[in-house]
């Protein structure tokens, strides 16, 4: 079986051959949508502004809830918008029926075939929403009864654990918030060179993959725009390896959590450089005077004071956009150490691509 | 040592001595809430109400975070209010300052002494929101610093995993966001004697408790009103026996962490007698298919159909009041088994009881 990609060709078989194609697809996805989908999402943005919406809702599932959580914080500190996320139990489960005028409500899906997100975005454009829907598939049923659609153009993905469609929601609900503040997206542009200088990296996540081979547990903290990249890390780690992976903001988990972590819970730290970062130091120092074992993916100086890490290069890259790239060595990682342990990150045991609840 | 509670006097020195007597105070608790405190959240409902939120925040940390999300639950179905949760960083860290015009923003704080919280709350009010402080100090910064306070009557709460101030948050808020309706609230009558019919099943629990001693790892799952009851229980096993305890809403388990259940996986449902309960019926069905170790806090039918359980006395309680009772036999549960363990539940490796997150 080859053993580094260098080695593989596109027709051979070999475990995770499915999710690393499309792990690789992400730098070209990223060029795609601010070439082609860039245009089209300023567009939808200022029809969405110019009916001035005073709330959001943001409501998705799984990987796409962590996307949807990276839109709430771009919209609380980018607007100044007030921002939920949807119980969608209480429309589906409950039926219940708010008031919903001036409020914009974003569903996000990578597939948007699933049926609870389908009735609950209609019951909440019959209940005065603006809708908007974020999703793979602009022929999806989620598109068709959303008012506006944002297509994420990531191709198809066959994967089960999500990878591409993630980042590729990442930035076109970084594209879509600014479009709503007329603001300037250029910035962006560095991301599709600087992912794959990321994604290149893969034999050195495979060396720090072996020290979560015995792993019983992790757990992945962050603050600020890295607390979405947190908690899609513990998914992807959960969904290839089964490793239970905890993910928690900074802050909550000095609140508790922090009892269960010491010298046998490793804990991964999204370091995002800037205030997130900042508000993180306090409880970096208090879990290296715990003697936990560290890992950073972040800046140098903070790798260098932890157990282990990858140096994520970020150059010109404002806060708000890290984390389209802070999640790749994270992609990476669940992959690598999925294959360390002997499993297949193209088989998880109980997953289907898209989850009929309903 | 003394092991059964009845061996035990006032004055014996035992492990989670602290806690057990806390979690024993809970029904008078209840009763003090519907007797003394009723009256007064009624009326700062009456005054917040007249004020049309439209549109309402809630933040909190750990167990209180808990409780807030049980407030959303109910706010959303029983008044059609769109509700979300605060990601906090996004004032204290990246100072934000949306426009909060219409905006209920409710802060549920034990202590009421978090610096962030009172920083946000603070900021919330300059902000324009009508800002409500629910808390078990009416003397702390954060009552002062909000324009209304609910006191939760709780007495002082010493051990630091929270349980008298969880229930009796749950019961506040929910005379409080029935009150906002003027909606009748006499079905609360019956909790004080069913939540100490609950807790004298004290035996009963800890023989349960011997199945988990050895758990690697828990899955705590639910719906609708039931879904913060398997958060919190998560956070109490946590924070008592350390035992990495994941909580999903049963639609979130089927859209990935479903490949980490399995045999040695042992899952807990949380059945609330209701439309959260018929809503949970599809993943319990498959879990039962994938031989999951099933536990059920819920009604006979369910818990006969599972591999263990408790069985919730919930006579003439309404679904939306089930969550102050079905958290009790977990909090027994994480005691007990931190007991088996060897651990003292009164003696979490690192957590302090005032959080001093900024």
């Amino acid at each position: 079986m080859p053993t580094t990609p260098a080695e593989r060709s596109e027709h051979d078989e070999y475990p995770g051959r499915v999710m690393a194609g499309e792990m690789a697809q992400q730098p070209a996805v990223l060029r795609r949508i601010l070439d082609e989908g860039a245009p089209r999402i300023r567009a939808v943005a200022r029809e969405v502004a110019a009916r001035r919406p005073r709330f959001v809702l943001l409501t998705a599932r799984g990987t796409s809830d962590n996307a949807a959580l990276y839109a709430k914080y771009l919209m609380e500190i980018r607007l100044g918008l007030p921002c939920g996320l949807t119980s969608m139990s209480t429309t589906t489960a409950y039926g219940a029926r708010p008031d919903l005028k001036d409020v914009l409500v974003v569903t996000v899906s990578q597939s948007g075939g699933s049926p609870d997100l389908v009735a609950s975005t209609r019951a909440a454009r019959e209940a005065g929403a603006i809708t908007l829907a974020v999703t793979n598939n602009a022929d999806s049923p989620l598109a068709a009864v959303s008012e506006f659609h944002v297509d994420v153009l990531a191709g198809p993905e066959k994967a089960l654990p999500a990878t591409k469609t993630y980042t590729a929601s990442l930035l076109a609900l970084y594209l879509f918030t600014e479009g709503l503040r007329d603001g300037d997206t250029s910035a962006a542009g560095a991301l599709p060179e600087l992912a794959s200088r990321v994604l290149g990296r893969q034999d050195e996540v495979r060396a720090l993959a072996a020290r979560y081979r015995f792993a019983e547990r992790m757990v992945i903290t962050s603050r600020g725009y890295g607390y979405p990249t947190a908690k899609e890390a513990a998914l992807k780690l959960m969904e290839t390896s089964y490793i239970p992976a905890l993910a928690y903001s900074g802050a909550d988990l000095l609140h508790g959590p922090l009892a269960m972590v010491d010298n046998v819970s490793p804990v991964i730290a999204v370091v995002t450089q800037g205030r997130g970062g900042e508000a993180l130091q306090p409880v970096l120092d208090r879990l290296r005077g715990r003697g936990a074992d560290l890992f950073v993916v972040g800046p140098a100086a903070q790798v260098s004071a932890a157990s282990a890490g990858f140096v994520l290069p970020t150059e010109g890259v404002p806060e708000e956009l890290q984390p389209v790239l802070e999640i790749l060595p994270l992609q990476l990682m669940a992959y690598e150490v999925t294959i360390a342990r002997g499993q297949d990150p193209d088989a998880p045991r109980a997953l289907a691509k898209v989850t009929e609840t309903r």
